[in-house]
């Protein structure tokens, strides 16, 4: 019988950064917060981040197979959270939000330290998500600067 | 043409704790330290570990279906490092480190701060590693204290 409150507790000593992931596909796209995100791989270098399977970004990564992981900068905390809501209750994102658009046409927020892109190389069903994993393909320094974590934010997404 | 040194830049901003994970099977046990780890569903819990085809561990996990994932306390770099190194060149890890058995029959290092205990449920090859998803079956907090974490370990394992 699993303790709950011991797993809520456990899971929540584990160290994360937080991220902008963003995709595109067919004139539409979207950014959202994660924080379910890991290197997978040196060589070839890879990626893996799990998404929700009701978010709105994972029908349009699964249909262009890219998305781009964008590491906030440390202070950007109000950003991340408000990127991290879901896009069916706030609206489009992206509007009125300063952003270019990276080679393989995804959006990239300015202020971003810099960006991997990554190209769609396997899935696999985890519970209430999806756990995609990409090849990076691309790979941009915008700024120097410290990323922003989890525990700077004192956000809580585990457990 | 990706730039590797964007690449290697953008990736260590990539944000990591630092984890025991230990394994067995058949009278055969293995513990090494992981950093590329994460959550990756709330209902059921599930966690994602990525491991090196070449270690000796892999084997262990596929065969047993099962792992632990234990967070280092702050101030185990020592330990973290020295459990980093492959069995292969430093011999039995376990040896001479007091520790424990798991209910589902993993060894816990002493002084670990808690554990989950995951039954794989899945697994993607990525690259030059295997990425392997298990659901939270167990979970055991053993101290109070903050994580270990790869910035004050300074580490580098990603890029």
């Amino acid at each position: 019988m699993l303790d709950q409150g011991a797993k809520k507790v456990v899971l929540r000593l584990f160290t994360y950064g937080l991220y902008a992931v963003t995709c595109a596909h067919d004139g539409d796209a979207n950014v959202f917060t994660a924080n379910w995100v890991t290197q997978t791989s040196f060589d070839p270098p890879m990626v893996a981040l799990s998404v929700e399977n009701s978010s709105a970004s994972l029908p349009i990564i699964l249909a262009s197979g890219l998305f781009a992981v964008a590491p906030f900068a440390a202070g950007g905390r109000e950003l991340a959270g408000a990127l991290g809501r879901p896009r069916a209750r706030v609206g489009d994102k992206l509007a009125g939000r300063a952003h270019t658009t990276s080679r393989h046409g995804l959006p990239i927020l300015a202020g971003a330290l810099g960006y991997v892109e990554c190209r769609v190389a396997g899935r696999l069903a985890t519970g209430d998500s999806t756990l995609i994993a990409g090849e990076v393909v691309d790979a941009t320094l915008l700024h120097e600067g410290d990323p922003l974590t989890m525990r700077e934010a004192g956000f809580r997404h585990s457990g």
